[in-house]
């Protein structure tokens, strides 16, 4: 079986490589490009994105070339020898700038640049979207649910309804948003995420009883015992026979975890379910829900209806970020042969920044995020920053805090910052995420965040746009 | 990096993991278990699914085993060394059924079933449902767009927007549902794909000029060349340029293929580049789109507004299988222990069907699918079929032309079929589709195809719901 980091150079959209190849003998392979990553509008109505992927992404980065194999895959496709010739060496040897992973971020704002020459920031371009995009998404999802979720439990159970292998990748984002654990074993080990799951109906169905089902599972994992109560009737027989087997358990000195519910109400349940536990008396067992869930139905359980629940599975719309399945990033060039560049369109909005830019974020007295700004490179933070469209609105920052949010992470293809632990990774995340204002978490018509752009990228801009006649 | 299939006894749920210890310390070793695979409605509203990543998963399968890594890694998860020890050995040893991959199937059928000790059936649960659930719903969606787009061209471009490495299954499906060729270059090498692609934006806006960009790509790729032609302005610039380019490129005895067009009315702008490429005696030249494209907008873009459009390349709504994102199949104990298990809900529409079971196809007189049947294992297919709760609803199938669609794929943990390659998988997907009524393909409310059960089988149901008393 083939595996990626054997054939990693072939881990990108065909046009790369026929550009490449065409930049190659357009002898233009030493021209210098840079390139934008960056989003247009965020998924789920939210009024932020985690920014993920990015540390994983730079490894693969510094690994990008062609085996030989590669390279004879390619001249079947009908690709040139000189060409393949110069890919049996390729190497990234550019410069890549980055928000930090776990960033709290917004639409139009430059996350990744790279500059190289045009071949090497082309063939990269691919996986760069491929991994940022879906990470990004997914950790946006799980800070969603973690926002509404507060201190209870909260475990990705996305494995069995994943995009295959995307699965590892969406428990490793999913923990960057504030998941807790997975069930995704091999993700456990890989990025060693705390692995959570005890049992599910087959267990029980396949015993004769119920209670017999739970007694046996308590003999064997006395101190990690979740039952799952509705596999036959959750108040009739699956709560009863939990209770037994508790009392059971504290009789040996254990306790009993909790009981998970998997289907009917679970307002209606948990609510019940809590009183007989602790008329029971105990009081100590948690009660965890699954089952089609999402930050939606998580927030409505807990504020509106009531719901006693201490922990949550999501499975199938966190590993596949519904409702939208998709971050919409892109990768535009911004310049190239010293010249900025533009991608045109005829809706006005999409008409890309262009330029080798930072981005600079401006906080308030209480040290909230206040204004993001889109700078030149170089260009010095106290200045003000305009409506990117709209220039009578806008603000002079020069007298705000502010930290560069780009950095350098790639020099000469090396990676050049410290790469962090997942859970260091997670943390950063969780704690920009309280620098963030109320209004901008709210499900429902999330207040915009602000960025402005420095007027003279807007300039350049509007003296490219006016070389181009276009129909209106 | 770890590779998947180094560690492929570790793509699981943990639960699975803790079931199989739990299984191991009961001395249930060798139970033995069946389990089925269906799913209860279908993605997209769609009148059918496309079976796929059977091979795939099958070879997986037999590879499914624990290193020492794997082993150390449960240690520390608090498994014990005698499970620990049990897992060293470990190899699906037990007995595999299912359609073949590529089949027209519905809803609550059994599509593959499982017989093997508990602890196996359990243990590959996880992987079975990640990769038929994931790659079904791409197949799926695929066909939807094949259906619509007929014999024009039709390529995957999802891997910028796809789950990471699901990109790679999806190609795969996409191929099996119908597509041409894949962007992703790394799945044309695994899986032998057309790879397609050939310029991008950033191409056009490298030059000063998007006649010099044109007119260098066609140099340096005369027998491929697609111009990306809305990089300015399509009517007033990228057409003519393309115009211009084309006849150059006869003068010296080449042809251009086609011309993209990635923004805008498609349905507009395409009739204008029809007549405007074919007022310059280009008749010859293809028109291709792509931009968030699915399968009612080309339907719409095809038979209502008169596109003129020769191919489609789709990208996020394929590769994420949008609107819906997931197949929602499930893997369920239906006999163990020589006694068939249900598991009972209070959604009585999901209560499943016991006991191991086969699928049969029923055929009218013209050859069309007619029925399908769940039959007992050994059942004879000469019934009478029922529908699943309401049995004044029944069809006597006894005298119709058959084919038992279940077949033994793994035996004693060997594959027991020839597998095939993708282009036969597609081949043979695309023929059964022809023999599936069009009223079940409508995207509106399609007809539903129905499936019928022995009724044997629901007997043995209706006896096991019945020593399970539950409230209403």
């Amino acid at each position: 079986m083939h595996t990626l980091t054997d054939h990693i150079g072939l881990y990108t959209d065909f046009y790369e490589l026929t550009m490449a190849q065409s930049y190659f003998f357009t002898e233009r392979i030493d021209d210098v490009a840079t390139f934008d990553y960056f989003f247009r509008s965020t998924p789920f109505d939210s009024g932020y994105v985690v920014y993920a992927g990015l540390e994983e992404l730079l490894s693969l980065i510094t690994k990008f070339s062609y085996s030989q194999e590669d390279i004879d895959y390619l001249r079947k496709q009908g690709m040139k020898e000189e060409f393949l010739n110069y890919l049996k060496d390729f190497r990234f040897s550019g410069n890549i700038y980055s928000v930090k992973e776990g960033e709290i971020v917004f639409p139009n704002e430059p996350l990744l640049t790279v500059e190289a020459n045009l071949i090497e920031a082309q063939l990269i371009e691919s996986l760069i979207l491929n991994y940022l995009n879906f990470q990004s998404l997914i950790a946006t999802k799980a800070r969603r649910i973690r926002d509404v979720a507060g201190e209870r439990s909260f475990a990705d159970f996305g494995l069995r309804r994943a995009q295959t292998l995307g699965s590892i990748h969406a428990a490793r984002a999913a923990v960057i948003g504030g998941a807790d654990s997975t069930s995704n074993t091999y993700a456990g080990m890989m990025y060693d995420i705390p692995v959570s799951g005890t049992q599910a109906h087959s267990w029980v169905q396949s015993f004769d009883d119920e209670i017999e089902a739970f007694r046996k599972y308590a003999e064997i994992n006395p101190d990690n015992t979740v039952l799952l109560v509705d596999t036959y009737d959750t108040l009739k027989s699956g709560v009863p026979n939990a209770i037994k087997v508790a009392k059971e358990m504290e009789k040996q000195g254990h306790r009993l975890k909790a009981v998970r519910l998997d289907s009917g109400d679970l307002a209606y349940l948990s609510r019940k379910v809590r009183k007989m536990l602790n008329k029971a008396g105990l009081d100590y067992v948690g009660i965890v829900a699954s089952n089609q869930l999402n930050e939606r139905i998580i927030k409505s359980l807990i504020k509106e209806q009531g719901a006693k629940l201490d922990g949550f599975g999501v499975g199938t719309e966190l590993a596949t970020g519904q409702e939208d399945g998709a971050l919409g990033g892109v990768y535009k060039l911004v310049e190239s042969d010293g010249k900025p560049r533009l991608k045109i369109s005829e809706n006005v909005e999409k008409i890309s920044l262009p330029c080798n830019k930072k981005l600079v974020r401006y906080f308030d007295e209480e040290g909230k995020f206040y204004r993001d700004g889109v700078l030149l490179r170089d260009q010095n933070p106290e200045l003000t920053i305009f409506h990117p469209f709209h220039y009578h609105l806008n603000t002079d920052v020069s007298k705000l805090k502010y930290e560069i949010l780009t950095e350098q992470v790639i020099k000469g293809g090396e990676i050049c910052i410290g790469l962090r632990t997942l859970k260091e990774i997670k943390q950063y995340s969780l704690e920009r995420f309280k620098q963030l204002s109320e209004e901008h978490k709210r499900f429902i018509s999330p207040h915009t965040y602000k960025v402005g752009v420095a007027k003279d990228i807007l300039d350049i801009r509007d003296k490219l746009i006016a070389e181009v006649e276009k129909d209106f």
